[in-house]
């Protein structure tokens, strides 16, 4: 390994003993993806010196930026005296402590290694409380790799059938067709026909789960009257309302449920709880929790893991989480508020068939001019994707600001107007060079992603 | 959090907000386990000031022992820069073409951040390669906590069924039925019934998964003519060979497939190659591979992770790899040996109803005169884990030393001659202490757990 490579020659090697050169979809890149070398703060450097402004922040994973100083200091200070051992650790237990005090839900907490496991384990949970196979999720939600949280993410106008029955698509070719049986389907948003779906399965489901924010559905918060009427629904039909906020957890001190008046019965964690390292959570209510006890005589879901709850993974986690008080919620929700009013700003002087959505920290930027209010609003169609990609070539190459490639930004704490300016005036300059396209897509709205 | 408090307490402080007081049921210990302050090499010192000897190294997954120095140095180092990016990362491709160059069955590899994930994502892959929707697995081998690849792990006299017909037995509560029917369960190593079960479900098994050493069956080797006579049905029959070497990829510096003339599909690993930190991955052939390829118009199986692949685990990762080498796999494998010979010493003097199965750096003692040929032989029934929990607790209570709890030691290159006679020293003790209990259990043999 030497730093004297291009990125492009990296990329080569990397295609010989990697599929695609990548192990993680997110980071692909035509004709080839860039090479980190470091990063501080809301910047990061790629190995062929080029700096870039962060928005991503590691899908969302980085409320501080990168190499915050209190997470670096507490981590060398774990390193030394050891990274995982097969005996519990004191940091386990204050970090669960700190985390179960920032929401009234969190009667319990149990931790994985990533957003995948917490997820998997959440779903596992409500199977064993209940006793009954199947989940509903919302058409469209991301909610990890689990085949059953992963049907219909990426349903689209040739197999999503129809909005008051839509259709349980695998999204991995081979899954196995018992497992798109087991998963039933809703409409974001739409309480008619989702309370309609689930009564047809009523008695069978285990839990709904809900990101409240969901970002692949188009990043719009869950209506509070949606909310309540799913969980509602849970009440009267013994299942479990379960949250998964992953991502969503940084919107507010206690996450973004703390915007409804309901509380889930579980939550899965993942992201920004980590500190920059591998991180899963499941919290929620005790009862329920207890199918985890192994004191239980029948314990009803054996679960461990190698590096569960590993001190590393838990001090880093410590400081991000103490760090992201009250105040540093408020001031980076402000900041973000701020930064959207900015780019709506930008849309309007450039009279632009756009808007945006979004909740604390978090804004995705739709290439339609009303937001959309569901998954099949928000779908982009090929023409669209093109039209997208062009905008985050630009912002990229040209305007050296990383975006997740949604065109969603996700904010940090070391962020400041200095870096809202740099990327409103960015937007501004790569929505005017492409207008043209932008607009293109909206005239032929019958055919288009309108 | 403060240093001056004692196991006890805060294990009381845990149950309040983590069921049970634990996140992994692995390190679970009544009446509460003790919390680790630093540990150093092959030693571990709890925040009671007990300093034991460490042959757990957080369940196989520690080959250097703790803070080993290269892979601290390193970590700090790359800390400094970042811990994870929205972009690639050249010691990710440096560390793939390490592990490559391990094994002539590893042509394209990709990473995740758990063996859970790695067993889970082979099995998609299986999948997604075939489009078939079943797989095959040992009765009693653990493979992570993807409820397909539990199936039947506990499984137990009163579920289990004929051996000509072993049922699948869900592990967790709730598990749904179509789960269950989706995995078909063989018994290790028994060439004719295995195939007799397979040959039932032919046509429609995606891949059978083998851990070549399988701990919870028993940790005896699997036999090549066993392995071969499935290669040779999966060749036959359109499936997978696929390889759990999470655990095992340690016996040999590339992994116990090594033992064999034939290479699987794919193989899954997690453990040692994270350094110590979470970390799991896929290897195999290329055109299987190509299902997570991004690149390709009809991607079979979209992938993506937030810390997969993040530089502080391929740091530390490759590390760890780099300086487990063959050299360094043969010192320690021998050093192996000759600690199970110094325990099958203790055994013969004490004349003692005991056996010892293993392979490279791992063995586990049996509470049988002849070793387990397979997970039902191995079983231990209610009195036979009193029995083993005495003898556990002895070892870690008086002896102060660290087992995996089925009587397991999982050695680390940081040992010498002056542990192992340590350890076969603490054996002879405990050994003699309960003989009498020990050698009751094979006297009833009829309902005992010969």
């Amino acid at each position: 390994m030497t730093e004297k490579k291009h990125s492009d020659e990296v990329y080569r090697e990397a295609q010989d003993v990697i599929p695609g050169g990548v192990s993680r979809n997110t980071i692909f890149r035509t004709p080839y993806p860039n090479y980190a070398h470091r990063a501080s703060g809301c910047y990061i450097t790629d190995i062929d010196g080029t700096r870039r402004l962060d928005f991503a922040n590691n899908m969302a994973a980085l409320i501080h930026g990168h190499a915050f100083k209190p997470i670096v200091d507490a981590v060398i200070r774990q390193l030394k005296r050891g990274t995982a051992y097969t005996l519990a650790s004191e940091i386990e237990v204050a970090y669960a402590e700190h985390l179960i005090s920032r929401s009234p839900s969190f009667e319990r907490i149990r931790f994985m290694n990533s957003g995948t496991e917490a997820v998997m384990a959440m779903i596992k949970a409500s199977r064993a409380f209940t006793g009954r196979p199947k989940i509903a999720k919302a058409e469209g939600a991301y909610h990890g790799t689990y085949d059953f949280a992963e049907v219909s993410q990426t349903a689209n106008p040739s197999n999503w059938g129809t909005r008051e029955n839509p259709e349980s698509v695998p999204l991995a070719h081979g899954t196995p067709t018992s497992v798109t049986k087991d998963v039933v389907i809703f409409p974001f948003n739409d309480i008619e026909r989702t309370l309609n779906i689930l009564d047809k399965h009523a008695g069978e489901i285990a839990c709904v789960i809900i990101d409240p924010v969901p970002h692949r559905v188009g990043l719009m918060p869950g209506k509070p009257e949606f909310i309540e009427a799913i969980y509602n629904w849970t009440r009267r039909h013994g299942a479990l309302l379960v949250f998964d906020e992953v991502v969503t957890f940084r919107v507010n001190y206690g996450g973004a449920q703390e915007n409804y008046s309901i509380r889930p019965d579980l939550t899965a964690m993942g992201k920004i709880i980590g500190g920059g390292f591998p991180v899963g959570a499941v919290a929620g209510r005790a009862d329920v929790m207890r199918v985890f006890d192994p004191h239980e005589k029948n314990l009803l879901l054996p679960y461990s893991g190698t590096f569960s709850a590993n001190p590393i993974t838990m001090t880093a986690g410590y400081q991000a989480m103490i760090h992201y008080d009250r105040e540093s919620v408020k001031k980076l929700n402000e900041l973000a508020a701020h930064a959207r009013r900015q780019v709506e700003e930008v849309i309007g002087q450039l009279d632009l068939p756009m808007s945006v959505t979004g909740a604390g920290s978090m804004f995705r930027i739709h290439l339609r001019p009303n937001p959309p209010e569901c998954y099949r609003e928000a779908y982009q169609d090929e023409k669209a994707k093109k039209v997208l990609n062009l905008l985050l070539d630009h912002m990229y190459y040209k305007e050296k600001i990383l975006l997740i490639n949604t065109l969603t930004c996700m904010l940090s704490t070391v962020m400041g107007q200095k870096e809202i300016d740099r990327l409103s005036e960015a937007f501004y300059k790569t929505f005017r060079k492409y207008k043209k396209e932008i607009e293109e897509l909206n005239s032929k709205k019958i055919g288009g992603n309108g």
